[in-house]
């Protein structure tokens, strides 16, 4: 089933996809419904109201607002390890997003108001959401331990990224993260999304196109070897990497202003779109 | 005044010292507090029991368990990032802590059981509590927004600090970020913490000793810079950065091992102990 976060008589509301409608699940989040164990689809089948919103007429938020951890993974394409100028390390490259850095579906992405950036870059990707936690999880139980995928577009100030050797500050301006528009149930996709077209798109153009195939760590491996240091817990978010055709690495760069339109898709799993917008003047 | 966190009839609980005593607060935790936007001290005064507890038996916990965003400083003293072989930047070098790497005063740190690593590295510092949130904080206002201060021992794994290009793993690993024992409010301390003497021990040997104003971004300009692009949250933890001295830099390497004992100090602000403990057997 598809889970959407979204904001009803003011406050944050879960509800599950029936068609082009919404059926209210209430206004517990996400994080909370995952950390008590409960089988999502089970769960909403339970629990949907029997009211029917229109999708098209919700404003969301992101599926969780306040995951107890989002563990990006860089170079985690060959092509695009390639066109950063790095070498392949034989370990995931693991950077970390704070909550403030996320952005919904359809809510403006910021490119923020520095003097010494050109625009933001874009970062299709797969973002993967635990559903039970745990430490030293084994490679074959990995997949078990995933409640469900969304779309993330990892946003990226490079000239931050690049102001120091770690590249935080260039991935955790406010508003830089999309994240949606929903969370999918694992069993509605192949396991570990294997063999699914991704792609970006900057205003219709496609930038980047790879098949999920292609991951250098998969999203098995991937939860394996991080949870050998880090206890994962259920909703937090992994997430899983970009393909080559970033707009840093073209002659000339390719970085989005206000008004640009980036969407990122992936066969199956729908459409994370953004406007870009100029954060506000002070 | 000067608060710590403590397991009561196994619940988290606050508490605010009297001398060798802790009077109780109640089981709201300290993030949640600081999100109310209460003075700390006010508060106190107005909630502590009468009855009092001894500090010495008490099991404490980390001042807050569950910080919005642990934002972490590296290469913020000029000797030791020297020794670390880097050049100096000219803007913070910022990487993230996730709460599932804290641990308390008291409790061991662990080194984790990988084949590939020598033993656990200490990085004495202190870690500023944000009171009150924003973005774009002017300088001259930053200090204005602190809580309050703890001491912090960013305990590190460098061969996994080292595996990819960018640190996370090697900061992560659960239980190795020693935070504590109190929180204490900014009033106690001078502002910014400067002009304090910040000392690392091992075993009772000094391994890194330096006064707070070497600081390369001192207290102020790390709120203010950091947040430029991160809306900072009451609740939120910045690790201000480590000293000269680290295990990894001398030769031979001083790496902890289980048994070995690690203090934090800070001149006002008391001491951070902890053993090193090796990850159980699995």
């Amino acid at each position: 089933m598809r889970f959407v976060n979204f904001i009803r008589e003011g406050q944050a509301t879960l509800g599950v996809r029936d068609g082009d409608d919404v059926r209210v699940l209430g206004t517990e989040p996400l994080e909370s419904v995952l950390a008590r164990g409960v089988d999502l689809n089970e769960w909403a089948r339970a629990n949907a109201s029997e009211e029917k919103l229109p999708m098209a007429g919700l404003r969301l938020l992101p599926p969780l607002q306040r995951p107890p951890k989002i563990i990006c993974v860089g170079l985690n394409f060959a092509d695009h390890t390639k066109e950063s100028n790095y070498e392949q390390p034989a370990y995931p490259t693991l950077f970390l997003r704070v909550n403030t850095s996320l952005v919904a579906h359809d809510q403006p992405m910021i490119r923020p108001d520095v003097a010494d950036s050109e625009g933001l870059d874009y970062e299709g990707e797969i973002a993967v959401v635990i559903g039970k936690g745990g430490r030293h999880i084994a490679k074959d139980d990995a997949l078990a331990c995933v409640a469900g995928y969304s779309l993330f577009n990892d946003g990226s100030v490079r000239e931050y990224q690049f102001k120091t050797p770690q590249w935080t500050v260039g991935k955790n301006f406010d508003a830089t993260g999309a994240f949606g528009p929903d969370l999918i149930t694992a069993d509605e996709l192949p396991p570990g999304v294997r063999g699914l077209r991704l792609e970006t798109r900057v205003n219709g153009a496609v930038v980047q196109s790879a098949n999920t195939d292609e991951l250098v760590f998969d999203v098995a491996s991937l939860i394996s070897i991080i949870s050998e240091a880090i206890t994962l817990e259920a909703g937090d978010v992994i997430v899983s990497g970009t393909p080559s055709g970033i707009g840093w690495a073209r002659t000339p760069k390719l970085l989005m202003k206000a008004g640009d339109v980036c969407e990122v898709s992936v066969e199956g799993m729908g459409v994370l779109r953004n406007v870009i917008a100029d954060e506000p003047a002070r």
